[in-house]
């Protein structure tokens, strides 16, 4: 996927900036320097900057033919919709940009791969389509034998989807590297998977495997670094996605978990089951974990981005105090006191 | 599947009689009139009843050509081989089927549908391949809403695999009508699937959509039946199959639960892994099963088929005490008193 330097246009057509969009969002926070443009109608004409706060002058266009002037090489599907299927309206674009010769990265559920329009019109044009949730070639079940991973494993939990499990996986991994770890990122998800060029698609793994695929992933991985830092998905109390989430738990067999929550988000995004308490939370996967692997969940991770910055450092404050857990937001003010608490690994 | 009346011959090479093989024993127990012969080279010439004490003079053969003087109009592979993976050897019975203008069921993970050699040779033959597993179908979330489905739900749960977790359900949802229920099995797994003609092949759904396909599916059923008895998968505390069966959990949004035990087992089969106390068991799915809708574990089961008669009412007794929970073998002693502890789903 990363052989040649890509130049990428991002559709994010009517959701730019807002979480649903967090692939394009996510790309740009951390690979800038690739994204030549993002297509959305409704901000045309604005920069990224304007939009997220970050991300520089690269400029935000209306549709597809308005980017070709930026000479993109690739159409990313920056938009994780509900379930992972393509909207119809998505159709013509993907057409429009395949036709134009560029190749297509998708994360979505429906392969693009399988569409036959579409992988005529990329064979006829000489494009690629890369569908990164193909989950096809996972067929193992887990072992469940910690002592096959030979790295330590720190997992990102949730209380809810959305909630910065990706962006805390990856600062993690950073900062411990200035921390005498040889750490890795571990992309479960369709963004985390574009930021790092490989990874797991976990949700799309059918029931059996899920499981056995990050295993076996986090196995070989093991040999080549001392801390491996997992982006978690979902969590164990969605009434959609909950499998996911536990499956990753005893896939990834970790020696500490970090419990990422959204202040202010009462209920399931979506949904209307209440969030319990942090504590709750924290306890109810220690004790999930538990039977296969004793873990502990040694930090927390909030995304503040709606609130300011005094508010902010309240929230972290009294998160603390709830919880009695190092509480950081890892965008805001860096996650330092995270890698703090993996200190006890290094025993 | 049930179109016409068929005449099954069941593979069970090398396992009939063993826990592996709990597709073939299952529908012999519940549908032997469909079944004229089992293959298993290892037992020729004895009969079904002789090795499991059940199931009448169904004879078991050495091979496929052998069961053919029985008239079979069928082949059902019956052996639920570990990952669900075809075994090499078991290639040419399949292919001797097909020459021979049989049909073939398969619950296996590997799609016979998908093997060119398979479906070209079917389709020369004018026979038909089933793929109990097949689960391209279920593309949807689950909404979490106990409101949609329109029956109480009884789901079973474990504390391991291969506890009983089917039969108990079959056996519920049978005894559950003589007791002024219009109850109904819901099957999971494609034991269950060739015995009800019908159900959803949970573990090979993808993970994003474990949930949603059985929460459909009930949500259909609860407009013809009252109380659905629904097939639990696996156990939460399974390193390989953990996120299968909290995905049923969160699906089925349960009014009550029975869990499953093989007594004497101590760890989960083929693993490492320790099975704790049952009460322990019961009160971690209750807890799992809280933040979505609160349910409780309201009886035992226990596959007794090691013990003696007598040590096995020693087991059900020590479980009582053990759990405060009426507890029961379903096949050796009836399951009246699961029926009794879900009176209060009348109320």
């Amino acid at each position: 996927m990363h052989q040649k330097k890509r130049r990428i246009v991002i559709l994010s057509e009517g959701f730019f900036g807002d979480l649903e969009a967090k692939t394009a969002s996510g790309l740009i926070m951390y690979k800038p320097e690739d994204v030549v443009a993002v297509i959305d109608s409704t901000k045309a004409g604005k920069s990224v900057l304007d939009v997220l706060g970050f991300g520089g002058d690269i400029p935000i266009v209306r549709d597809l033919l308005d980017s070709l002037k930026y000479g993109p090489t690739t159409l990313l599907i920056g938009i994780a919709p509900r379930g992972g299927k393509l909207p119809l309206e998505w159709r013509e674009v993907i057409k429009q940009a395949l036709e134009s010769g560029l190749d297509v990265i998708s994360g979505l559920h429906d392969m693009l791969n399988e569409d036959s329009e579409f992988s005529m019109l990329a064979l006829l044009k000489g494009a690629k389509i890369f569908d990164l949730r193909e989950s096809k070639k996972y067929n193992e079940v887990a072992t469940g034998d910690p002592s096959l991973i030979k790295a330590k494993v720190v997992l990102t939990v949730g209380t809810d989807c959305k909630t910065g499990k990706m962006i805390t996986s990856i600062e993690i991994a950073r900062q411990a590297k200035k921390h005498g770890w040889n750490s890795h990122f571990v992309a479960t998800g369709q963004s985390g998977m574009m930021i790092a060029g490989e990874g797991v698609p976990i949700d799309s793994v059918v029931g059996d495997f899920m499981s056995g695929a990050i295993e076996e992933f986090l196995i070989e991985k093991s040999h080549s670094y001392d801390l491996l830092s997992v982006e978690g998905q979902g969590t164990i109390i969605h009434p959609g996605y909950s499998g996911v989430s536990l499956a990753l738990i005893h896939g990834c067999l970790p020696d500490a978990m970090i419990l990422c929550h959204f202040p202010g988000r009462e209920k399931i995004k979506n949904y209307q089951i209440k969030i319990p308490p942090l504590p709750e939370v924290v306890k109810l996967h220690e004790e999930i974990a538990q039977p296969i692997k004793p873990s502990r969940v040694v930090g927390i991770s909030l995304n503040t981005q709606e609130l300011t910055e005094e508010e902010a450092k309240k929230q972290i404050e009294k998160t603390e105090e709830e919880t009695n857990l190092p509480t950081v937001d890892p965008v805001r003010f860096g996650c330092k006191r995270l890698i703090g608490a993996l200190e006890f690994l290094k025993r």
